[in-house]
């Protein structure tokens, strides 16, 4: 056993306590009002980076919120240089009264420790820290020459850090990347992620009359935006799930007959998959297993839906405004420029003359897929199946990190998707948790993946 | 000019400042946490009563908010009982950002009052009020034995006021009943509304997951609850505005040719009123004028909907749940408990088997018609006439006022429904407003009508 295996090993306490500190800034990058907390979490990353061993720590401000940097440059030239990336900031916590205990006061349950961002990411970010924390403690040193930049909005888009990354192409220069923002396959199959779905997020705003009217002095005289909005959502899809968007599905490649076999050998049952959702059945895109569907096929859903009287009891308006949130996940040949195009297009094609619509995107992220057979995906194999003590398998993601293909297109590195998490974690929901096992395994496994890159 | 004419007359600007004090109280029924406002209002009401000259003014408990009764039966057994209803609770003031002044800080701009309740109904109460008190104060009497019901639940059904006038048939016995709580024809044309649409108003939840799924990692192999409710509200009506669900129309009774008519001869331009509401166009069902739309056919209408993350960005959630409030307006001959069943049936038959759907109602209300060629409806006329400067015409109203039934069945009264309000006042609105003109003319017709009911 190494040294920083042992040492791993025997600070297991000592981490926790620590990640309940860092998962207890309430960093919700969408909310103005948490602007300050976002800014704190960047700035107890810094000095948590300082504490374990880094001299080189910046917090970059952006338009936005801040991003983290930091480098550990020692390892020489022959070694390979890692940029691991990794995002502080998380989603919103409503609706709040579903959460079991706070989601910013960090609680142990079985063996899941429970809070927003547990698993989604500060969790898996504090996985890297953990394992560089080891290796600088116990051998003075890194193996390899490690970056690591943290960023405050990827929850909202990483809306500038494609700038910034422009701006610093030489500072973060690496040969690869690894992100740790995803999850295992299931809880006994540890898994490498080599392909994400793209994301193209809008919202559309119909209006009705110019005032909110009496349903029963107007109700019949004019278009109700509530209804004019739900004909034109029920518009999107069919029964079959098939999206009607014209031209959708033009750059979506079949799957390789290598991939279906693969997704196949995974251990997968609709049932079991139905019964931990409570639903009768799945649905989706007819003629398409649900992995496939969800890791290699584009989709269309309602995020949200608002307008008239959402109270308690009976109001009888006829409303003004109806708004949706709809987002569509797109495979990695997608463009969600044009994907943005065809849907405002639709929309507007399919819009009643009886109300007005705006149709506007929210953000927007290219999916991204990365080859397997390389020296890197096998490292993080070899580490993978060290730390968990089983083989990791190969897995597609149907979330998004579109930062992927940003590294890809601006410094040339490709992404290896490190992922600690598990699928059913509830990664922007209550009572969002992280396996504590999964965690400790996963510092093992990176410590070692260290090691392994340096053989290359 | 009789001496109550002349006391009207010169007491216009106190008649003001009383009103605006009626309309301080947030007598929101619906809300829970208003409940003490709206007993203060039920107790202002009463003490308001016994200062102009009603010495039997009790408030009655129920098992929601208090009903006011108060009667003068003075006039002698030869002379009619009139029997006025009104109520003093109101709608909620949601969305208050578009109010220009706050909803219960009463505010005259130009010729209106803005405050929540001042067309529906304090206002309108208020009327019946100040004429009631020029008789009493300039003749010691009234011409009528007059007897007075000031409820606090209408905007929420009249849920309690049925077990009331059943308990109390004797005390409520009457000759006819007397209801200012609709609008004019418009502001040049007086009116009296001989008929009301019934209401059925239901909410449906539509639960998909059973906790919000991250749409990425889920997105493509469950259904979302969202897009399953807008495919099934748009299940309920087609594009011409029919109104699909099995049955609806089975006891709908096409207009008659006189009625269709009466409805040519009244002013009327879809230009003019699309315009006013600034659309392109109208909507309703095909085949109708939109007179006839309002009045005499039923509709339907989305009311509110909500779920998924409905915040400022993009929160990308596939939500566990969806919302809807659907209400539609009846006409006379339909019961609307037999319309809540078709509606439930019909919702749980199109609802797809990936997602739970539950459906209840949340209130009802039956239509009404009085006939017009009656010696009240005459007196009415005539005192419209003389308060207006103007003959009144005769019209239905597309809202609903399910007490009218009520009194029609348990005390055999006919209603007449002499409105004071103004089509375009926003009742159930931001910037509700009453014209003061006709807030000052309806008083001198009220005690007009006191003066022509005694002469029958």
């Amino acid at each position: 056993m190494s040294k920083q295996t042992d040492f791993i090993n025997s600070n297991k306490d000592r981490y926790i306590t620590e990640l309940k500190h860092f998962l207890s800034y309430p960093s919700i990058s969408t909310n103005p009002e948490n602007k300050k907390d976002v800014l704190e979490c960047a700035e107890y990353i810094k000095e948590h980076l300082e504490k374990i061993g880094f001299s080189n720590v910046t917090i970059y401000p952006t338009k936005g919120h801040p991003v983290v940097y930091a480098d550990w440059l020692n390892a020489g030239a022959d070694k390979p240089t890692i940029l691991i990336y990794g995002h502080y900031d998380v989603q919103p916590v409503d609706p709040l009264n579903l959460w079991t205990s706070p989601p910013f006061e960090a609680e142990i349950r079985g063996e899941n420790i429970f809070a927003r961002g547990s698993a989604d990411d500060k969790g898996q970010v504090f996985i890297h820290f953990k394992a560089l924390e080891a290796h600088l403690s116990q051998n003075g040193s890194l193996p390899v020459n490690i970056k690591l930049i943290i960023e405050g909005e990827e929850e909202i888009g990483s809306i500038h850090l494609g700038d910034f990354i422009s701006e610093h192409k030489d500072l973060l220069n690496c040969d690869v990347v690894v992100i740790s923002d995803t999850a295992m396959y299931s809880k006994d199959v540890p898994a490498i992620g080599y392909a994400l779905r793209g994301l193209c997020y809008m919202q559309v705003e119909v209006t009705g009359p110019n005032r909110d009217l009496h349903s029963g002095q107007y109700g019949g005289a004019v278009d109700n935006p509530i209804n004019a909005l739900a004909h034109m959502i029920s518009k999107l899809k069919d029964d079959k799930g098939k999206i009607l968007i014209d031209g959708f599905y033009d750059d979506v490649k079949p799957l390789s007959g290598e991939e279906i076999e693969g997704f196949k050998k995974l251990p997968f049952s609709d049932e079991e998959y139905a019964k931990g959702l409570k639903v009768e059945e799945l649905f989706g895109e007819s003629g398409y297993t649900t992995l496939e569907r969800t890791w290699s096929r584009p989709t269309l859903d309602c995020n949200g839906i608002w307008g008239g009287f959402t109270g308690e009891g009976a109001k009888t308006v006829l409303p003004s405004k109806a708004f949706a949130k709809i987002s569509m996940r797109l495979v990695p040949d997608q463009d969600p420029n044009k994907t943005e195009k065809l849907f405002t297009d639709y929309v507007k094609k399919i819009a009643p003359k009886t109300v007005k619509v705006e149709v506007k995107g929210l953000h927007h992220g290219k999916g991204a897929m990365t080859p397997i057979d390389t020296k890197w995906m096998k490292a993080a194999s070899k580490a993978m199946a060290a730390g968990f003590g089983k083989e990791p398998v190969f897995i597609r993601e149907g979330g998004s990190i579109p930062i992927v293909l940003t590294f890809k297109e601006m410094l040339g590195a490709d992404t290896i998707l490190l992922g600690f998490g598990l699928p059913d974690e509830n990664a922007h929901s209550p009572d969002e948790h992280l396996n504590l096992n999964n965690f400790q395994n996963g510092i093992l496994t990176c410590a070692d993946f260290y090691d392994e890159l340096a053989k290359i």
